[in-house]
């Protein structure tokens, strides 16, 4: 058996059988009932997901996955691949906004390199090297890489939560670093979920209204060229995917079979979580949708996941960023269930 | 001259002369210019307002104005009047929600009796002593206090503003617990903002839908028995307010009249605000508006205001709790801000 099965096989619904518990104490906290809004669902579901009444703040690590991508060439990203090596460099060097937002909310950051067109020959010895190789195929001819190729990525992603485990994370974080990385999770979403290239493609770094044309007519390329391939979540990974939404998918999964909830970033990283929950859909029980993207068509796909997010900051940048404030808002629900005090213990008068 | 005239006169309107440089550092981040969405227009206007292009993190101070209120006679609260001593002695001994959350935001809270039923004898020295008197009179069959204690309260606001400032405070944020104080906010909407008292009049705290019609029909009664006394801002808050929201007027008022940005928080403080802005719309330069409240209503008011809130979390509660979250991310604002690399000097490629 595989690792990823064998991971798949350990990830289990979350019980409701804590529910009372969690919202008795909820309820007897000194505000009206229900008045901290999505705090209180939010400490819930973390509470649920961790089994416990007894939460402690989080100890957290955002894990930012990067990767190349053969379909720029047909013109789909407003920057240069040479960027994403560029960036993964200055996320290294800590320049970049993630590192800013992880330090800012408290929050461990590991880079990996799922398949960065780079050897990063001297790179920090901090860069995790999971390259798989130097970027997928041009998923408008072909299948971004192969199901051997998708499968490691995703192990890559699991091995990485399993370390978190050992290191005591209790919230992972997913990022992702990607020149023309819009293009496959859009395509993604096609295959998953029935969406239509021309309602959820967008601008991603910011693309003119001819070249949101070309990444429709790419995406539309790709469902055809690989449509003998999408028959399973795996294999439709691999024909449409990418290695760092790869590596993000893996991530779940493995942060879910270890009872570890996610916060899942925007518009890339929910493509990833549509993969896992495809894969496995008690996965979904784990996740936090941290922001709702102003890339276009992300508020369809939340909606279509049947997910609220938690934030709207009107973000379109990705490397985790909307996850890492997302992170602070969780800690701050968990900070008001463990640290308020009751009706009873204050002396104050209930309705 | 009064201190409530001296202040409002010494409001300036921010200037626009920092603006260019202010933005093109901004898109010399490495980032796609404008994704990082709020936080971007958070840190430039934060910028704009303390008159700098070089700001430094926020010293924060959160005041929580506490104030009793007569029309409670009428039924229109799901809790009865002594939860507001009550819950101020909570906050004094560091059990609300808004001690959590204030810890949380690395905010400084200052807790006002402006007016609540209650001598508070022994309680903490930390409790400020403003209190105008025992709580307002009922705005149903009269005006809520006479100018003069308007004008008492707005004063204290503007003193607690500038001592803020001898403090080296940067940024302020309104709180406000009152029992019964969504149905004078609610009040001073329609009378300012000609709203109707059946659009925005909600459940505060959770009063049932014949709490909510004994609420617009209490509302009706007091804009119709006041209606000689709404003629100017000052008169319409002492006709129809509460000690609590005069206080948060002044507070932003004299925060205004020393650059100090002011965090507004939900319901209670964008009444106050309202308020504010009609004695000097300049005011408005210096408000960030922390979250859309749970509570009917304060999407259409944030609307007829033409101000978008930082935050959606479903929150309801006051006290100053959205403001607190609000003042994290505005944090997180001006870490991008200042510490992200940029595009030269990380050896990014721009596109």
């Amino acid at each position: 058996m595989t690792l990823l099965d064998r991971t798949l096989e350990a990830i289990t619904p979350v019980t409701n059988e804590l529910d009372d518990q969690i919202q008795a104490h909820l309820d007897d906290l000194t505000k009206p009932q229900g008045s901290l809004g999505k705090l209180e669902s939010i400490a819930a579901a973390f509470c649920a997901a961790r089994n416990t009444p007894t939460p402690a703040i989080p100890k957290k690590r955002i894990v930012c996955f990067g990767g190349d991508h053969g379909v720029v060439v047909e013109g789909v990203s407003a920057f240069p691949p040479e960027v994403t090596p560029q960036m993964v460099m200055n996320m290294l060097a800590g320049g970049a906004a993630i590192n800013v937002l992880a330090r800012h909310a408290g929050s461990d950051l590991l880079v990996v390199d799922m398949g960065v067109n780079d050897p990063f020959d001297g790179a920090p010895e901090t860069l995790r090297r999971c390259k798989v190789r130097l970027g997928t195929d041009n998923i408008a001819v072909g299948p971004a890489m192969s199901g051997d190729e998708a499968r490691m990525a995703l192990e890559s992603g699991i091995t990485i939560a399993n370390e978190a485990a050992v290191d005591g994370i209790t919230l992972l974080g997913t990022g992702d670093m990607g020149i023309g990385n819009t293009t496959p999770s859009t395509a993604l979403y096609c295959a998953l979920l029935g969406c239509d290239p021309a309602d959820i493609t967008g601008r991603g770094t910011g693309v003119d209204s001819a070249g949101v044309q070309r990444k429709i007519t790419t995406i539309g390329q790709a469902l055809h060229v690989n449509r003998d391939r999408l028959s399973t979540p795996l294999s439709t990974l691999a024909a449409l995917g990418g290695f760092e939404i790869a590596g993000i998918a893996g991530l779940i999964i493995g942060g879910a079979a270890k009872r570890i909830p996610i916060v899942v970033d925007g518009f890339i990283s929910t493509a990833a979580a549509t993969v896992a929950i495809a894969m496995c859909p008690a996965v979904k029980d784990y996740l936090f949708f941290s922001h709702m993207s102003q890339e276009q068509g992300h508020a369809q796909i939340l909606a279509e996941l049947k997910v609220t997010p938690i934030l709207d900051l009107g973000l379109r940048l990705g490397e985790g960023t909307g996850g890492a404030l997302a992170m602070t808002t969780i800690d701050a629900a968990i900070k008001v269930y463990n640290e308020m005090a009751t009706f009873s213990g204050a002396g104050v008068s209930n309705r």
